[in-house]
């Protein structure tokens, strides 16, 4: 295998409504799932070198993404990780705000992966608080980026969404596992963001096949662990 | 209770991807279930006194909706119920076509429910082949509708989507039970069709709560029910 092609493993995690929304069509969020899910993605985090969610995902929800349990963050430092992942954001025009949660709450570095199309000014501004990787022309370039950031000793990323960013992931074929949590409500609404948007796949021949590893019921819901075929 | 608000027990049943999607977004079928799943709901049906879809359902797929196992359908013979379950269409303009398969398949009766929008050649064409319901003014009052099949002794439905007319009922309290057959596999799409589409719900405090009955692995999927909470 050539360098090039090296990648981090890629672990989707994401929390969806019985109908398959991660939110409503305003984008407001929904509590869709417990405190079980919630201390169970804090521990995917705690193991996981990089966090990373798409530029819509930052503009709705200014998420912070640290690692929330005192006890993780105090493992990850006896470990000597950082105290949080790296945080990511895949952001093509570079639009993070620079007072974005993501840039500034808790300790540890940063990462903006936007195009060659992104203004020079948003990249100079974002440069001061985050290493800004430039990968792709148009849109990031994922396969490139997963490359650098492999590279930089990245071996594990969980992407928290939103879904577009995951409809790419899995399009191109850089994800290994999906964990999704469905949630005991209906939100509805044929403009509500899902798992995964995009243009969506078309030929039913070239779906994205997964393989069931896990159905566990969790807090009000149930959790799903998938893994992706090989093949794809 | 007033006899008026009385109504069938409904439960819909719905076979989505992974990421929610019920089929591609050009409406491309999708076989998103196995075999195991597909007595499942052949069982089902054949407990039903009718079956229900909407018009955006009979135009892409041009179901029967009849029942499959000879078995199911001399058992209901033996009950002295009919080969097969009532076949409604939810079509408020009239715009079944005459040669769909809903109309001609399998003996025993059909209900196209229309609203007073519905135009009258339709509703007298449709009328050869069906009983045409008329119930609400610019589309189908669908409580309104759930009363009159009560009347006519109708009670328990399973609605098998599209998910326009699921989301539909979801938002006016008329679904009882939930069983959601989650596939091995990405779509994706933000046009995509979902369990509920339509407008959607908007405010966090008004979505629709479910209780998690049961999540068990079938097929390559798993399957998930749910009741719908009583106080929605």
């Amino acid at each position: 295998m050539q360098s090039e092609s090296m990648r981090p493993f890629v672990h989707v995690n994401v929390a969806m409504s019985a109908d398959g929304k991660i939110s409503t069509r305003e984008r407001r969020q929904v509590r869709i799932s417990g405190p079980a899910d919630f201390s169970r993605v804090d521990r995917i985090k705690a193991e996981c070198d990089a966090v990373m969610v798409g530029i819509g995902t930052v503009l709705a929800d200014d998420p912070s993404l640290t690692v929330k349990s005192p006890e993780l963050r105090a493992m990850r430092i006896a470990r000597g990780m950082p105290e949080h992942p790296v945080r990511i954001v895949v952001d093509s025009r570079a639009r993070t705000p620079p007072g974005a949660s993501i840039l500034h709450k808790g300790d540890g570095s940063r990462i903006i992966a936007c195009s060659e199309q992104a203004d020079p000014a948003n990249v100079a501004e974002l440069g001061r608080h985050a290493t800004v990787l430039v990968a792709g022309r148009d849109r990031v370039d994922l396969a490139r980026l997963f490359s650098l950031l492999y590279d930089q000793g990245i071996r594990k990323v969980m992407v928290e969404g939103g879904g577009t960013l995951i409809a790419a992931l899995f399009v191109e074929g850089l994800v290994d596992e999906l964990t999704c949590y469905v949630g005991n409500m209906i939100i509805g609404g044929r403009d509500a963001p899902t798992l995964a948007d995009g243009p969506g796949l078309v030929a039913p021949e070239t779906l994205v096949r997964l393989s069931l590893s896990r159905a566990e019921p969790l807090d009000e819901g149930v959790l799903l662990s998938w893994r992706v075929h090989r093949e794809q």
